[in-house]
């Protein structure tokens, strides 16, 4: 069932490894076949050395398991929240990468400091507000989908693949898992280059609007010319 | 004499150096036999490169070497301290990996600030005393588990299986060698953490308790489902 | 056309990569041929795994592609400025490496503090003033360039071979192509080293006139003995 | 002419560079043949993927170059002015790793912090004076020698076998080339971990002198007694 699917989870799922944003199980990748609504993710607590694409996990946007041997990802009902509420992306990734961890326990958005961040994101990247008591008795990781929804009220989800959850970490998305990660990758890289600013000049000055506009739109707006297309 | 406890503390020894957190000597791995009464513990000052499992050194939890040509690691009596007063543990590291000796010198605990620690550890990561004059003189490295134990009165050592000792450096413990390891380097990537959340905002904001307990049921609570158990 | 330009313009990106400057497409490496008045470049968003010396673009100093099928770096009217500008460079490179977009982002000079740097550069390294919305209206790529002329008025570019543009990244240049990637692995170190100064005292003091001078004319100067010239 | 030792300093060299604390040609090691009263030094500007035993140059105590056809490293002044104040050196290490350059830039001395420096060195890592304008014009080289000479008085540089040179880099020194190599690379350590600790706790909190005295002892005293001897 869903074999490419399958193989190109496991593929991110471990491109995710090869470019040093997690250690252990400290990460997961998933991607949606939006047609049969179906959605394949990565086991829980299954190191990344040992994965073959026959260990993927499908569930259904219900989060029921409906094929596979192994338990989904413990993360499973907060990408299942983000598939049903953000209907064009494709592929979901969640890491405990040190930077955006770092930024995500300050509690802080990355505000758009330079062109880096603009040439995949229309502003800063989001922080959520922190689960109440209420919300982790309920359902943490289903809250989780909800927090993320509500810091994107008003906000483009693919115009800022991106947030950060107060307290915990990063998670990303993208049209496919692949670019999911991708997507990973730069926040990581985004909030390293956030420190290292703070660092060197005790602030954060944004980036001119203007040029955060053009950045992004070059990439990524209706006449967007980076690039070989 | 106790041959596959020798070639597992080997290979958490070395696992100790692939993952970074050692350079040269700058650390030790050791693992218990319970029946026996007997520890197996690196020797003293020999590279990793050089080591094989007859090198490792077999213990007793008096300190007098039963087994092997080599000295026993100069660290040796803090890890028996360790295996005296904590009944369950099978393994202890001790590294000198950089942010975990960065936090160690500052003297600080490692506050618990999201849930990257949370999913190994009940609450902060503690930090020592410093030793006394007089405890130096008595014996520094049994001294420096009495100051262990001190700072674990009132704590569950299985619940926050990792400590700072002022002015030094950390150790780590799990139920077996390589858990003690897999301590080891999450201790590591927490202090990492917790520097870049300090130079991102000025501050350390405490993790809700109640996600805290959340997150280290889920994984080690009486009813944990993280995995594949 | 100009076979063996590509040829050392593709090593000279593949370098960057290697020297761990660059991630993904984020960065790019151009050569000029002097007597010919053409520029060989990056293609636009080709990853370095990918690359070949076919696939680079050969453009003219007005920015008209003369030879090559895929589209050249979104970047190259900036390469081209430099080249216009700076008669005696051979090679341009632009990255987005982490301390010296950290810097870039904080819009700060970063100033001569000790003798690597001095090694390569007769003074700071300079920060543009950032774009104008005309400016960004107008043509971004060529009034980057612009803002670096402006910010080199009174500055010998052969002596200070790299910048910073404000809120963006570095680019840094050279005799040849590979000489340039050099000076942008330099950029990096010596960005890193600076927030390592500021972190450890909370300034940034100045190396003394006399000790710059005499470390850059030892590599450079007329008289300059360093290496086996 | 002195092969063996021409093939250790060759190693020393490369060692340098396998453990990360030089990158193109920003290093440079030396031994020495006390019975033969000539040093042996890597060749100045030449990398280190090229270089070969016999490009090592030989030179008396007088900087006389009395073997090899290659120039000797620019900082050759320098090791031998350590070579004729401490006796008991066989081999002097120059590097710009980051940390010990950023530490060096702030003028600072490293504190002895913790017992990973005190494992080492028996106090603080020095810092020299910066050189006057005299001492540059007279003779940069030979006066950095002076200034660390200065910085030694009332010290053992057998007990404190590092230093940083105020707005350049640090040496180190040891018994042959390799030992000097290791301690180079603790230096980088520890000031890594200075930095560290300082962006934790905002200070430098000085380790117990009992503590210090008692680590360094025990790895160099009269009775030391870690490692296999």
């Amino acid at each position: 069932m869903l074999k490419a699917l399958r193989e190109a989870v496991l593929e991110a799922n471990l491109e995710l490894n090869r470019r040093g944003v997690v250690i252990y199980t400290w990460g997961n990748v998933s991607g949606i076949d939006r047609e049969a609504g179906l959605v394949v993710i990565k086991p829980s607590g299954v190191s990344y050395d040992a994965m073959c694409a026959d260990d993927m996990v499908v569930v259904n946007l219900e989060n029921e398991v409906v094929w596979g041997e192994k338990k989904p990802s413990s993360d499973t009902r907060t990408h299942t929240a983000l598939y049903r509420a953000f209907p064009r992306i494709g592929g979901v990734v969640h890491t405990h990468s040190p930077h955006a961890v770092g930024w995500a326990q300050a509690r802080m958005e990355i505000p758009c400091l330079g062109t880096t961040q603009a040439d995949y994101c229309s502003g800063p990247i989001p922080c959520t507000e922190p689960l109440t008591p209420e919300q982790v008795e309920r359902d943490y990781e289903g809250e989780t989908g909800v927090n993320i929804l509500r810091a994107f009220e008003g906000r483009d989800p693919m115009a800022q693949p991106m947030v950060l959850l107060a307290g915990h970490g990063p998670f990303a998305w993208g049209k496919t898992p692949d670019d999911a990660v991708h997507n990973a990758v730069v926040l990581e890289k985004c909030a390293e280059m956030a420190t290292i600013t703070r660092m060197a000049c005790g602030g954060l000055p944004p980036l001119e609007d203007y040029v955060l506009d053009y950045h992004y739109q070059r990439k990524h707006g209706a006449n967007a010319w980076y690039g070989q297309k």
